[in-house]
């Protein structure tokens, strides 16, 4: 694991690392905001970002503005690349396909498969490296993400709800399988068997899985230029149906992008907070 | 005056407008922060920001994490680009001179004087469009900024202090006569009459000016890694000389980028209310 920045940001420390991952066959960056606590070797609750389509490890840090609350309440926030990366990764065609947009899953279907284990990454490899290496309560580690990183954050906090005890998103792909985002990646990743899909998509795995949190909060702002990709509505209903408690904000005027979730960010580190401590 | 982005943002609105500049001979954009109270025709303080080398118009608001104390203090935001743009303007052979790298100053030598003209498009041109187009308290403006941006605002303030009632600075060249980045820059844009260059020296002009403002305030990492192009020293010993009250503050382990600049934000915005109210 190689430091390749690192800043002093309110008393902590905002770094990047590098690291050959063995899930991705390649190097793999993230970043990581230490809290004051975290320096002096306090362990503390730890919250995963997931970036949205385009983005990198460096979005959340520089975008964001989250590091404030963070380092008042002592979160340690990772904040991973959105794919796999390189010459010898494969690319799409669009940024809404290959590298950049990993979509959180593990692909099944060429040219991706080799690459494209973006869930194996998330829930063992980067997890696990994480609490190997820096000071974590890893009984309190939540997640969060955007666009299609709330895909990834809501998905993977279903999928795996021992490992991430509190989930909230901005903006989320809700369900994947009924949008053109999704459908294309998902045909990509894992081919035309749409009960495969369903696997992926947090409307559907709510429903399967039934009621696992105490609280799922998602913001969505009304004039995102991407509402028909998200369908909030969907997922509310499966919530409904199977007694998930949802807090779903829609705030009027805000968009799809970063000066949304900043002003939103502070609710989202209060909402972990209050989740990883019950 | 053309709008051609605007964002949601803590309730307010983040904007970039593009005009025709008289002054700089060309497109001028600069990034605008209303903060509700703005936004329902309350006459708000203002505050200029003015970025460092390489930087535009966007910096800032994406980058120092300035909106959401502005929001609630109700702080009227401006950020400029560094420098004129385009094809028909003189381009510098580095980074450090020529296209955003425009110091603040009016240039007297060619190429740069046709359109190097930063002084007179932030003192009288750009802070007439402000008050002209946004409901600012046209007594009550004050001017901040970083790096070169920093020796814009102390000089700009040292020149205007009728326009600009509060200053404050982070990692600013403080005497830009005794650095290299200086140097360079002003042998470039006044030619080799170091007389000339005292004019536009922050710690020049204080020993000329006197004592013109209640307090200045300067944050400086300790770490900056450009310590050697700002003398911070130099400017503190002319202000004790003339009986400028300066508060400049050492911040350990800190360095001269924007997660310096978000962890010290909130102090400036609280600074320039206090001294803009008074």
């Amino acid at each position: 694991m190689e430091l390749i920045q690192h800043n002093r940001c309110f008393d902590g420390e905002q770094r990047i690392y590098a690291f050959n991952s063995k899930v991705l066959k390649g190097e793999a960056k993230f970043g990581i905001f230490l809290p004051p606590q975290a320096l002096t070797g306090q362990a503390c609750p730890a919250l995963f970002y997931l970036a949205g389509l385009t983005c990198t490890e460096e979005t959340f840090a520089i975008k964001a503005h989250a590091q404030r609350l963070a380092a008042q309440l002592g979160l340690i926030l990772i904040s991973p690349d959105t794919s796999p990366r390189g010459e010898h990764v494969a690319q799409g065609d669009s940024w809404d396909i290959g590298q950049g947009a990993g979509f959180y899953i593990n692909a099944t279907q060429a040219p991706w498969a080799e690459h494209y284990q973006m869930e194996s990454f998330m829930a063992d490899e980067l997890y696990d490296l994480v609490i190997q290496n820096f000071p974590v309560q890893a009984d309190a580690m939540g997640i969060f993400g955007h666009s299609m990183g709330g895909h990834g954050a809501l998905t993977l906090a279903l999928k795996y709800p021992e490992k991430f005890k509190s989930v909230s998103a901005f903006a989320p792909i809700c369900a994947p399988s009924q949008c053109p985002w999704g459908e294309k990646a998902f045909s990509n990743y894992f081919g035309e068997d749409r009960n495969e899909w369903l696997k992926h998509d947090a409307t559907a795995l709510i429903q399967e899985k039934g009621a696992l949190f105490t609280e799922i909060l998602i913001d969505q702002g009304s004039k995102d230029q991407f509402y028909a990709q998200l369908n909030p509505a969907l997922f509310k209903q499966a919530c409904s149906q199977v007694g998930q408690s949802l807090t779903l904000r829609e705030h009027e005027g805000y968009d799809h992008g970063y000066y949304f979730i900043q002003s939103f960010i502070d609710d989202h580190l209060q909402f972990h907070a209050v989740q990883l401590e019950a």
